[in-house]
């Protein structure tokens, strides 16, 4: 595939191509050593696909499925009931508690590798139910595109995101070509013990970060290190990530990816409860943001290979 | 430089070369991917010299001289009074608290950006009592070798110390090869805020984490998701790490430092009560842990370049 083929010839694929030119002419003004290129994305919505609602979700509710095939007393006790039964209304009413509960009860309780596992055989088992394919081909072409045209520029990429880090530890690197180290997303805490003589990290039911908002550049400061030179986002949630790294001297970009697509996607924004976007989009023109519109940007939404 | 070429050729010269032999042998049942090659290394007493204490107490008795030129209060109020005036039964006496006051004091209260610069100051304008340089130039020359010849055969080197991960990337980097996102240490809370419309990641009076023993593999789960094949530490500190490392499947190696050359460097293990060496001396064996000794393993120990 060629140099963004999947993306329009308009003025957010010249942002991108310009910047990349100005960052690695050696001579010039602009120029970024390689070990500075430094390039963040966001994942739900930015990378793949997250409506109706964030793959993450899709695997909550498998795995309660599983764990009430284990443990049949799920079926009648809260909040397991509604998640069984699609009942909103009693899960919100259950509120950040109850998130939490399913989050640990899901996620937690295991070993990593344990984890990563299951994490693998629900990618190969699960399907979309509006694109029909397993959710780790859920991906937009233009942006797996642009991964690849930044790395080939010397740059390294990243995730930041919201979603559970080791969800996206599992598909990362086969799907974006991103090793899990360079992964960064919300986590619990993990807990050393011995097993038998074997050393394991225990997944415990403690929260670690939820990686969101201000703590993604907080997180970008502990992990990376570096002030990113391009970050990618879709949210609100972003925000900060781009603030951060648009604020930065010499040359940046800063990029929001607008969900305007019925026909090929979807079209949502400021009322998608799950992660919306306003702040970020109104104010993208005083931020010096660069907003990519999905449907006049992209010549193609899906990775179908 | 050659391969190991200060190293002695000894068992434990041996030992890495098989290993890394065994782990790139395409065809054979040691073979590890390129992807999975990540080698972790403690910093203080693996990499550069922590006696007669460690580099950033060094710096932090600096800081506090810097600050109380600022402040001469200062040299009335404890802890800091104890600091300038090396009164060690008095620091004793202040405890962790007082400890945590000085580090927050030295360290906090800033940007990174900000941090990194005063970081770089002194390791420029500083200077290491006993061996008269600085103390980025403190590094033990077997060691860099084996950090080149890792990477060069296709390993990820990591550190991961109980040092600040601040001070250590601000002469990593340079001094081992190894960047920023390459480094796991000891940190404390970051916050973003908005200075005058620039965002910048302050150093709050905060403990994010203290990276040290059952703690340092569980930042490797959070940091790097993959589990080492190969883990190299000199003290009790390192141990968790060394058998997370050593008790994987597969072809794995785990080194211990021991500081036994009085002439070249400091003799010290289980009586260095800033970083005990028993257990992990003491178990070796069964735990599988190669011993290197300084003084009979290793040719040079600094590295004069």
């Amino acid at each position: 595939m060629g140099e963004l083929s999947s993306w329009n010839d308009s003025a957010a694929k010249r942002a991108i191509l310009d910047f990349v030119a100005a960052v690695t002419d050696e001579g010039g003004s602009g120029y970024v050593p390689p070990s500075e290129r430094i390039a963040t994305f966001d994942n739900d919505g930015t990378l793949w696909c997250e409506h109706p609602m964030q793959p993450q979700l899709f695997f909550l509710v498998d795995r309660v499925k599983q764990l009430a095939a284990k443990d049949p007393s799920l079926k009648d006790r809260q909040p397991y009931k509604a998640v069984l039964e699609r009942d909103l209304k009693t899960l919100r009413e259950e509120g950040k508690q109850g998130l939490m509960e399913l989050a640990f009860a899901t996620h937690a309780g295991m070993s990593e590798e344990a984890f990563d596992k299951i994490a693998k055989a629900w990618f190969a088992a699960s399907r979309h139910p509006k694109h029909g394919k397993p959710f780790n081909q859920c991906l937009y072409r233009p942006q797996v595109e642009l991964l690849q045209f930044l790395r080939a520029n010397g740059f390294k990429t990243f995730i930041v995101s919201g979603g559970g880090i080791d969800l996206i530890r599992a598909f990362a690197e086969e799907a974006y070509g991103i090793p899990r180290e360079q992964v960064i997303g919300s986590s619990g805490r993990l807990r050393y013990e011995l097993h038998d003589g074997k050393a394991v990290l225990m997944k415990a039911a403690e929260l670690n970060s939820f990686d969101d908002r201000e703590i993604k550049p907080a997180n970008i400061g502990l992990h990376i290190g570096r002030r990113p030179i391009l970050a990618f986002g879709n949210s609100d949630g972003d925000l900060a990530m781009m603030r951060y790294t648009r604020t930065g001297s010499g040359a940046r970009l800063a990029l929001l990816l607008h969900h305007d697509d019925e026909e090929r996607e979807a079209a949502y924004d400021r009322d998608f409860h799950l992660s919306p976007l306003a702040e970020a989009l109104d104010k993208a023109d005083e931020y010096g943001i660069t907003v990519v519109s999905m449907k006049h940007d992209w010549k193609v939404v899906f990775d179908d290979h």
